[in-house]
């Protein structure tokens, strides 16, 4: 039996397996509208993410199977003094498989070492958020049908934010990626993922301060958001945020088949007027993370569909 | 793509067709019984309303659908600094049809404006809530198999009742339909129903203060809640009370074919005594309410089942 | 119509039915698997109590049903101002089966009396909780193949253990069952259960301080926890804590087919270390849960699988 704990916990190949079902899905979805009749899935969040929690349910839905579990601690009673390895002994009598969002880094690794069921890693504090990465990847590939050779920006807050460390990690395994990393000082990637991901691989990076001066050589780029909180002061901040705000008039300098990502919610990062441009993928994401999810689900609880 | 905003949305021969279809939906459950296999309601409620929600969901899975959403803002993140714009575009990657209910006024109107799924207003602060006067609408026309020449007894807090205001709007829109607005003076209809919707369409109408002289002509009742909070001063709030609550004594003044209806929750306004009567009919009306949303749902997703 | 309201309401031959198709569920799950298509089960927790919550949901989905309801008070409306006896009525026109946790004992008792559909009482307060006890007969049944003749120790707080007074009061419905009560001083059970209820009944029972003393005789031993608020001073507290965990060593003087129940969750009374003993049926017990729910949604709804 395998769990998913982190987005590395699948190879290369495997992951491309998944994809290819992922894609299948898309285009088949009522070949597999009964794949997991009679299942069940457990979503246990441990603390509210509506939207990974909903695009769990829709992907078991879509599948044929059904739900159980709970939306936030505050609504369930399993966190009261028990032991996440005895929730987990608990839930593997009632689903098939579960996917479960804690605040503690290591929770769903420990409810993997006790279940007798595939447990999904939904967010684990700000340690892993594996789904996301799926998510990410698989809107790439459909997107562009190959990762060899794609220039990939990074932009905002690169220092904190788990999604884009998780990301690097995922895409440095495929032959031809390269970076532009682009994010105000205070906020740059951290030496871990610089020294020991991206150098470690000999993988092509450049770090730049302005999204202007990277735009025009992309062909993926990921926002993410810039909190203010995260500025050393008030001045640096007005000074520079505009520098991470795209509109569409930084978007006349992107290549025609570049693309937007976004792992949402997005607060004012992306301009409004941006969302109908064609190259704007951010919602698009949304639907390829509950492709992704209904593939997971098939290759966790080893349904095979023909 | 149509949605739900204003119990006014609808014209009088849409809405006929929609009671018909619900109509037929209560002799033949059966036959619907799988008209939304496969498909999903959303039901996105940023407050509490236990009774709505169960209803949408009730609905849908009558018609062989499922649920995905979340109950209040408390155990979901979607309210989180995301826009409602933004959410109903995530929503639409999940589901095939939502029912929202938010605490500020036009919060579904914005959702319709940027959703690819057909949105239901299921309450919008002290605005609107058509689903409610769709129910209204339909028990009165299951009860009495017509609007003409019907007259109906509002009575209580006919100022700040949402669900008066919206029936009487509704029912304008038949000929032959006479009101008895009942309700203490500080509690009057407000000038806008009085004028613009009332004399403006030359309906018949009288304003009476106590329950007892007006029982006698009514062919319907709906009842609603005097709050003691509405009133001036105590000393009026204790000398007016019992006007406006329904027992079997004053249910002796009724007509033998009146029927009482009433939006729920009800507190003391009807006396539990009054449950026994073949009259009352609140509780006929949840029932009522079910078929009504599942001949919306499939209206509004062109559902067709022969 | 039936509802359940105590443990008891089922007399033992309606109770032998009712393990007897939850062990044929056991066996065949497939045959049951669309015995409840169509009709859903309304889950209506005034409190959260996760575990009782999933485990009915999980008996429906098993039986092809679905589920609507809410997990607690705080996101649910229902509670404002509307009595018991109203909601039930709201919701008999949703669901065809109510299950119904309440903090306040009786309102279930309220809502069977008012409801047009089965109630099941999921726990009123401390007063009963009759699916718990109905798992611990199953449990006991599916392990032992029989009740008679059997050493039941039950140990831990019995003066409070609302599960273990329940469980009493069910097994002295058979034959030639005996008790070993193992408790501290402060915690011995109540005077009403060893009058009224053991002794009433010529039942043989025995009371001792030290679990050691009562583990070589015993073929049942049911876990409860103990609080160290229970103990009338720090002293006592440190001086028995010892006596009531159960641990690898202990487990050496028990017999080799004596098994291990917990109404759950636990604390610390159970060494983690037991859960490897194949004597642990504590985790079992929960799936016997699901068993012997799924057999009780069938019984209440009169549903025949042949």
């Amino acid at each position: 039996m395998r769990h998913l704990m982190s987005p590395l916990d699948f190879s290369v190949e495997e992951l491309n397996q998944m994809m290819d079902l992922a894609c299948d899905i898309e285009k088949n979805p009522k070949k597999y509208s009964h794949a997991c009749d009679g299942k069940k899935i457990a979503t246990l969040f441990y603390e509210p993410s509506t939207r990974t929690r909903l695009s769990f349910e829709t992907a078991m839905l879509n599948l044929g199977g059904s739900v159980i579990g709970f939306s936030s601690a505050a609504s369930s009673s399993v966190s009261k003094g028990e032991s996440v390895a005895d929730t987990i002994r608990v839930i593997s009598c009632f689903a098939d498989i579960c996917a479960m969002r804690h605040p503690k880094e290591g929770a769903p690794l420990v409810a993997a070492a006790n279940s007798s069921i595939p447990v999904i890693n939904a967010g684990d504090g700000g340690h892993q958020h594996p789904t996301q990465t799926l998510t990410d990847l698989m809107t790439i590939h459909s997107l562009k049908h190959r990762f060899d050779g794609l220039t990939i920006g990074l932009c905002g807050d690169l220092k904190f934010g788990r999604t884009v460390h998780s990301l690097i990690s995922a895409l440095v395994r495929y032959t031809g990626v390269k970076f532009v990393l682009i994010s105000p000082e205070e906020l740059k990637i951290p030496d871990y993922i610089r020294d020991d991901v991206l150098r470690a691989n000999h993988v092509e990076f450049q770090e730049v301060i302005k999204l202007e001066d990277a735009l025009p050589k992309l062909d993926i780029l990921y926002m993410t958001r810039v909190q203010k909180e995260r500025f050393f002061n008030e001045e640096d901040y007005l000074r520079m945020k505009d520098f991470y705000i795209l509109d569409t008039e930084k978007m006349k300098l992107a290549k025609d088949n570049m693309y937007i990502l976004h792992p949402l919610p997005r607060v004012n990062e992306i301009a409004v007027e941006v969302d109908k441009d064609p190259r704007a993928a951010y919602f698009k994401q949304v639907q390829y993370g509950v492709y992704i999810r209904m593939a997971l689900i098939l290759t966790l609880l080893e349904v095979k569909v023909c």
